[in-house]
This record gives structure tokens, sequence and C-alpha cells, in this order.
């Protein structure tokens, strides 16, 4: 293949209680990225957007896994990334994972698939790493398989793929302000009750049966989490008024996507999703902190082939 | 209905990782209980078998839990239950859920169903109390349901069924020795470390999945607790050696039943699920230990009438 366009989506990691294990991918919000095999080797990459992201791949998130792969394929022509942000940096639903694992997937169909889906992910893991300074799968997992990706373990790399239920839908809010992940990760307890653990464990088995079972009650009642997120809240403005007003408008639950800042909703309607999010930016609107809103399917599929 | 005689089930609590939510029920290990409609109001127990057991209702697990439903449907006749302990006390497989849930289910069945199932695992929950000192329903609920039981919430009751995978056994020795679940509940740990329970969350939300997926390799691999198992342990003679014969024997997992000391193996075959009992039992026979073994299968049915 010498040239594929395709569409790497956004992500929510954690998922209320599931914190470090969970995550789902969008089906309407994410990047766009050209793979294009070059005669001269080595890796480039062209920024289509204003994000004034580095296109040094050595300093690009894409291209630092870009360049991994290129080191163990070694094949003898270069790859042209172009990049078209949809997601912007900062925003708590997986930016950097899109680049990492959409990188990973594009220059995999470049190289005529010689790496697996489970190596894409250990690649796309690299992009993390320079992004946040932590290796984790929980944006990159679910953008490369679709739905709702289980991470039951890193080392040895272990990803459960869990289908999402019919007719889910997210709203999310994302505040324009920065919330570094490294921050986000520094301020949370370093131990936690074992009385505390059994109650978010509960939780997150309630969630993981209420996927599976496709019981929309239950999910919604296992979005509880007693641990993290009455801790990392704290820097996002006006969260539980956004938590409330979408629980009020009638969402399964509500919690913090990823690290922050952005909030998401969960709800089984796509009119009820956009009820929540108009309630959300009733709550933002005149906070005087600028905000984007998404509305988005579950995306069940991961990456989607735009052209080839 | 006059007389009913019903089967009760053991159960295993804990299931490794999944410490103080989830319980599964055995087909072939259990009480036998007849209840039969008396002219005189009240109470009374008979005991069929060389136990011991109290048969003041006041001091009876069966007792505690027939009084409180007696009390609260105040019928104008009273119930003679008959006890058959299948299932030694103190064996860490549910004996006194046994009593206390074929109770409420027997009793119920007399007063003509007046209580619906959950009314049924909270009346079990005092007989437990009485036990144990601890209300808990993770033997109870999977006794009355059937199958894998999640309890994703006590206050309120929250269980959800988690019918079992085809063919899945178990495999089980008791040692005949003392672990008092006081005990055993005040040597835990009050705190752990975030990263730790990161990890049995993973495998617990794993385990889960591995129930519902019907996919027995992660029913296995999620069954890792590094939290509460490397402490309780230390109360079980032989501990790791049973769980080590159990695993290279072909155990899918394995650990503490409830809080032991009988000791649990999971496998998908019933000729294996023996040759894991006959391996277990090689590490007791020259021990001194005097020791129990059972195979059975996964019971989804809960509670089974004998005769009616």
């Amino acid at each position: 293949m010498d040239e594929i366009k395709i569409f790497s989506p956004a992500t929510v990691a954690n998922v209320s209680c599931a914190f470090d294990i969970l995550g789902f991918a969008l089906d309407e919000v994410g990047d766009q990225m050209i793979f294009r095999k070059t005669r001269e080797k080595g890796l480039k990459i062209e920024m289509k957007d204003s994000m004034n992201l580095p296109t040094d791949p050595l300093q690009n998130v894409a291209g630092v896994v870009g360049l991994a792969m290129l080191e163990k394929a070694d094949p003898d022509f270069g790859i042209l990334m172009e990049i078209t942000k949809g997601i912007k940096p900062g925003s708590g639903i997986g930016s950097s994972a899109a680049s990492a694992a959409g990188a990973a997937f594009g220059i995999n169909k470049i190289l005529n698939e010689v790496f697996s889906i489970n190596e894409l992910v250990e690649f796309a893991m690299i992009g993390e790493a320079l992004a946040s300074g932590v290796s984790h799968a929980d944006n990159v997992a679910p953008a490369l398989y679709g739905g709702f990706t289980l991470i039951r373990s890193l080392h040895p790399l272990d990803i459960i793929p869990l289908s999402a239920p019919k007719n889910l839908y997210v709203s999310i809010l994302h505040p324009l302000i920065e919330v570094k992940t490294k921050n986000a990760r520094r301020i949370l307890k370093h131990s936690v009750s074992l009385k505390d653990a059994v109650v978010q464990w509960a939780n997150i088995a309630g969630l993981i049966s209420g996927l599976l079972l496709e019981d929309y009650d239950l999910i919604g009642r296992s979005m509880v989490d007693t641990i993290v997120e009455p801790v990392r809240s704290i820097l996002i403005p006006l969260f539980d008024e956004l938590k409330k007003a979408a629980l009020d408008a009638g969402a399964l639950g509500s919690g913090i996507s990823g690290s922050g800042p952005s909030v998401f909703a969960l709800s089984k309607d796509y009119d009820k999703a956009n009820q929540i999010a108009e309630a959300m930016k009733g709550v933002y609107q005149n906070s005087g902190i600028d905000f984007e809103i998404h509305v988005s399917g579950i995306n069940n599929q991961g990456m989607r082939i735009i052209r080839d």
C-alpha cells in the first residue's frame, strides 16, 4: 500500500471507577491522518492544523511511534505523515493517544501489516510516554480496538476488547484549561483503605457486568468513583455542578475523562446525549471559561480507513 | 404448602481476587432441609446429623433467620425445620450460609412466597451475622441465586446474578482445622497501596469478563490475588503447595475459599477436576492433618427442591 487516509478516534480513559484499566473510543471525534510511502528513507511529519505541534519526529508523539516502527521493520522506503488534529492536546480525551495509535495503525498499513494489533498498542505506548511521562494503554488500546477495552495487565500486555452496548452515547464538556496528566497523577493518594478499595472494585465489577449484559441501569449505578474522582475533580472548575447537571438531565453516569479536564456523561439515546450536553453547557456558559462540547456514539471499530 | 424438602448448596466466596464481592454455588455439596407446617405457632429445629449444632432457634443460624421471617410474616401456624448438614461448620465453603439461605428459602415456601429473593438474602444475612459477627452476602446470595453472583453493594442490596460458564468445575480440599472468620478478617491489612489496588481491580474486571465471555483462559489468568491471599494463606497449612499442585494438574486458577481453610481450584472438565482433587490430596495425605475432598459442578439454579 502506497497511501492511506485514516480517522483515529478520541477516547475516554478510566471511565469513573475503572481507574487505569478501562477506556472507550468515540465515533465522531478524532484526528485525520494520511500516510504516504516515500522513496527517501526515514520519517517526515507535516501538521495540517493550527495547533503548532512539533514536526520533528523526535519531539512528536506520532513521530516517536513511527521512528520505533521503522527502526524495527527497516523498510527500503520512508513514510510521510500528514496529521490534521481534531482533538486539542491536553483535553483529556486522548489527543496524544489518537496521534500515537493512529501513527501505529497507519504506518503498519504502509508496512503491509507486519505488526500485530498488540504490537501496535506497544508502539503507541511509546508516544504516550513522550506525552505524559507514563507509558499507559487505556487510551491507545480503545483507539486501536474500538469499543470498551479492558487493560488487565501492561506487563505482559493483556487487553480484553469488550464491545459497547447498543445505543450508548457520550456527552463531553472540555473546559479549555490545562490539566497536566503529570500533575493529575501527582495529587493522587498513594494508599487507600481496604474498605474503599472493596467498594471501588465492586463498582468496577458492576460496570463490566453492565457493559457485557447490556444493563444500562447497572452501568449507571456502578459509575461511582470514591477514590480518584474526589481528588482529581478539584482541578476541574465546576465539576460537581457539571456532573449534577448531566445526571439531572438523565445521564446514566458521569465522571472525569482520563485525567481531565474534560468531563463525560453516558446515556442510552442520542437525543438524551444532546440534552445532557446542553445541560453541561448551561453550567459553563457564564463561567468565563472557554469550553468545547462533543456528543458522540461509541466507536466499536477503532481506526477507520477513510481512503486507501 | 405444608411440607417441602430442599437441597441448599455449599458456596465459595471471594473467588481469589474478588474479595468480599463474588461467590458461586456448588452442585453436589450441600445441606438437606425439611420444612413442615405445624399447628403450634413458633419455630422448632431438629438436627438430623452428628454435628452437635444447637437446636435453640436463638442460637442456631437457620433459627435466627426463621424467627425473623415468622415475626415479619406473622402466620397463624408454626414451622418445624429438620436439618441434615452435609457441610461441616468452619469449612470455608458456606456452611452457615447453606443453613441460613436454606431456611430463608424453605420457610418462604411454607409462607407461600410472601418474600422476594432479595428479601430472602437480607433474612439469610441475619444468620451470617450470628455465625461470624459480620453481615455479609457473598455466600448466601449465590446459595439463593445459583451460579456466580456479584454483590455490588450491601446497602442498598444490589446483587447481580452472573450465570456460570458451561462445564466449569471446582475441586476443594478442606483441611479439618479451624480458621475463625473473625480471625481471618482481623489479620487483614487496613490499607493497600493504590498501585496494588489497581492490579487487583484489573484482575477482578478480567475475572468478570472471563465469566461473562466464557473465556476460560481469561478466568484463569485473572485469578490473582495480591492483597488478601498472601495474608490469609499463612493460616492454611501447605497452602502454596496445594495451589501449585492444583495449577500443575491443570487448574485454571486456585485460591482460598471464603476465609478458609478450604482451598478451591477451578477447571473446565470433570475428569480434570478429579485429577486436580487427587493432586491436592497428594499434598495433604502425609501431612498428619485430616481433610475432606469435594469435586463438583457449578450450581446454576440455587436451592433445589427435592420434594414438595
